[in-house]
């Protein structure tokens, strides 16, 4: 059974991951979930957040708000991809509890500190709570059994031609997290385009009940109206995927630095991958298996769709 | 009676700064002592802290560990100002008892959340763990009665041309500070250059017991090798001074912003006077009555000496 | 007799620079005049140049265009300051000959190669032209007898808190002049500001016929509207000034750095009068004799309007 | 008949670039070789310039000294790819002629203006000798016919992970030249690290008289012991065939910008493919034909050896 920590901001891809994770509760174990301003503000997130926890029947994972923007400057938002709400089409049943007392980052720190070695961290929006967690007690790093995020890329970026969003998001508080001395399992652009949800793939997830009907069809519908032809990539679907399977990815180490001064190129993961006698900071994943990823995330989806119907 | 939280890293002049409070306490109550890596490393102004919390009869205010080293990048040190201990020739006893558990970051959102508009934050070092604060808690803004820094210069740097020393160690924390909503009360080198320990103050400071013997005048002639002709500033205490007395100021309302991108700025506070429509986020303080500051503060050291011997 | 050429954006206080030149004919030789986009934009500024060829009786000096824009960015003006035509509400006489062929960079080249070691490059606008000069042949810098500009500040800014026009637009331009080997002689705000047309210097130049009828005075006054109280300050006059008595200014050695990347600090000299074992690039004015330098100006003035008139 | 002004820093891939020119003078005139310090120091890319128009029996084509270094900052150098000479082992007779006179700045102002709308500039070294064209006379950019670079890349950089070495050597003269009016053809490493000497090319090199054997063989060979697997790259040679046959590439209009305050992106052409109803400023191969550009290039060589020998 390995044990996570999701920080997010639903956001579709967040809600697929989610799903993803809802759906593999044989093997993984969601001890939390943390919320950032990203995608769309705090508020609408945690909001999402809570919807889904009880849509994908999570049951009493605490959901902890965090970070309302970023580190240091202006924050960006996604809007025109997730919708007003974060969720596209899909509308899910008001949630009837709330968030947990307290902030993210301390979640974070005192679920890490409680169980070290244990917790795998999983960061798919913008890095604001993990790099306050980082700079709250710099022994996150070491209590942490791993940190897997989706964000930046080696290639070229989404939100403009260098920088992907959740780095741009918080350039600051990515570079905090790459910097920390943890190796960073990065899951960036160059893969997650992959993980796209084509017609066939939408086709294997109409039959899927109301988990179908109500979040994957309308989400990933919504979804492929603004992004590029072939059908929408489920980004964040990718990060809880490598805790279930690393092997569907090949990962290089780099060294990854964070752009946090350029003028067309803030926000960049600029990624060296001739380390040389440095130390990697990233393991950067280069390909995907794309069909033993659908295999994988809509099995787990179908065991999710039987068990909510 | 006023009440402040003192965030420092002492330090000789935090040291001075530490005992103009001590001998404040018919009007001042010092509701605790948060340290930051800074002048010298956390560990040492942690050390420092407790040392002079015992030495100054500070009581039992609680001494809270916070931030090692900057929000973003490289950490800076002034040792060559401060000593390998960061008090000077200041030889202190050992302290008996240690700091509190918990984080000065933790400890600055809470004690502020308890009292709210009745705190002052007195913050001496560089901003890191303000600047943690308000990211933890945006609510720390409303919270605190006020705050005070001593940093930044609308002349001139000492740590380089542009840069004051507590700015630069952080410049992305000063950032977030100045920028969190607050009209920050800034005490820069303008005129902590003119809080100068001449040998005139000096010697007022030798007959006051083991006060002047065994940090003042020590501690003050360390800092006096190192400084400018005229004798060494006492920066920090200014900070203080003005809590008791801020007539003894004239402040001016002025848009600062702090520099973090250039090549030979980074960590100035660019300072702008003719603030017109816009909201001013500083009242900077551009002169000091400096007969009536050494009043002040020897009439504290005299009465604190006093209750030491 | 020295021998000056003149790089210039007519701009009021270019014009005021000019006639100090025109009136001092007789210890100075002026060997050309070039223009640059500044002040207000080329055309207007050769336009201006050619007026007061004729105005000032500068006889068959070469007016030379050069740059119209910055050498690497976008191009600031200050047609507030110096009103739509460059020279405020002061109208002078149409030229009668028009600029000289070629372009004023080959000009100030070819003019310094030949005539090496006797010529003193006098420069009161953007650096576009000098720096293109420099990098269009380095020997400029043993060809020249000296530099002497007017811009930037080791204080303040006047187009913003950090930087001075000259400077700001173009500091690329001024980065290549300070970074080229020779020592700059800088006269910037810091001394410039002194050098105020008061009410009583006002009344001095009324009676100088044609000259203060036509060019001084309403200059002065349409200067006067837009600057701060105490009256305009003649920055550019204060360069010529330079050449014609050095002794009129104190000067003090420094390592000047124009920073070209700052958010707020783009365009600011960043002066360290530490310069210790370091090779000082620049002679910076630190302060003016306002007197003498008034006896001087206004000497040359009543010289040239007695011989206009 | 077209017509070719060549601005270079021989530079192995230089030299097989002129060797191209020199082979194809039934189609292609070179008016003139201007040469900038680039790959090696300008009296070694001169040197070099001068001993490649005889051996390659270029006639009287003028060579012109320019830009000895970066038009701002420092200069880099990739000594370690092109050897001490500039030209790894091929070493060539030394030249009886020298340079003309001049500067390589005005040779292009003056070479373009004198026939409006037909010459071709085709730059293969840093940019400086261009930018500076472009700001002592912008009109270059209507008189010239076309411009063609070799540098930079939409994908990733060789001299550090986001930066090409031409761009790298000047970014300031590339955003001048990029930002100057015209449609930019630029062959980056996008598709020049396709243009690689295989062993098979390198066997068809070899029986090309003293044309291969002083001169292609021993390049490539010194090229190749310091290049990635798969042999060495002659990317400059791909700028004059582009101008020999534009169909060889398949190129994407697209906004370039080049990055030139980054941290660690400076000197990156940031390519936006996206240009929407912006006015693309670059024309940017993103394929090239192998087999067809190998056919070009080794019949041009072939028609040259029989020639020189």
């Amino acid at each position: 059974m390995k044990r996570i920590l999701i920080d997010c901001d639903p956001g579709i891809d967040d809600a697929l991951a989610l799903a993803l994770a809802a759906g593999s509760r044989d093997t993984l174990d969601v001890v939390g979930v943390t919320t950032v301003g990203g995608n769309v503000d705090l508020p609408l997130t945690t909001a999402n957040a809570l919807a889904l926890r009880e849509f994908l029947d999570l049951g009493d994972v605490p959901v902890t708000p965090g970070s309302a923007g970023a580190l240091l400057r202006h924050t960006v938002r996604a809007t025109a991809v997730h919708g007003v709400t974060g969720l596209g089409n899909a509308v899910l049943p008001a949630p009837r509890r709330g968030p947990s007392e307290g902030h993210a980052v301390d979640f974070i720190v005192d679920t890490l500190r409680a169980a070290p070695g244990e917790i795998t961290l999983v960061a798919v929006g913008p890095l604001t709570n993990v790099a306050l967690a980082v700079r709250r007690d710099p022994r996150v790093v070491e209590w942490a059994r791993d940190l897997v995020i989706m964000g930046g890329s080696y290639s070229r970026g989404n939100h403009n031609p260098a920088a992907e969003f959740n780095i741009l998001a918080d350039p600051e508080a990515a570079a905090i997290v790459f910097d920390a001395g943890w190796t960073v399992k990065q899951l960036g652009l160059d893969v997650t385009l992959s993980a796209v949800v084509t017609s066939d793939v939408l086709d294997r997830m109409r039959p899927l009940g109301r988990l179908g009907a109500e979040l994957l069809v309308p989400a990933a519908q919504s979804y492929m109206a603004v992004t590029a032809e072939g059908g929408p990539a489920i980004h964040d679907a990718c990060a809880v995927a490598y805790v279930l399977d690393p092997s569907l990815f090949t990962c290089v180490p780099a060294v990854v630095n964070v752009e946090t001064n350029g003028t067309y190129t803030r926000g960049m993961t600029v990624t060296d991958f001739e380390v040389g006698d440095r130390q990697a900071n990233a393991l950067v994943a280069t390909s995907l298996d794309v069909k033993r990823f659908w295999d994988l995330v809509l099995g787990a989806y179908e065991r999710l769709a039987a068990r909510l119907d």
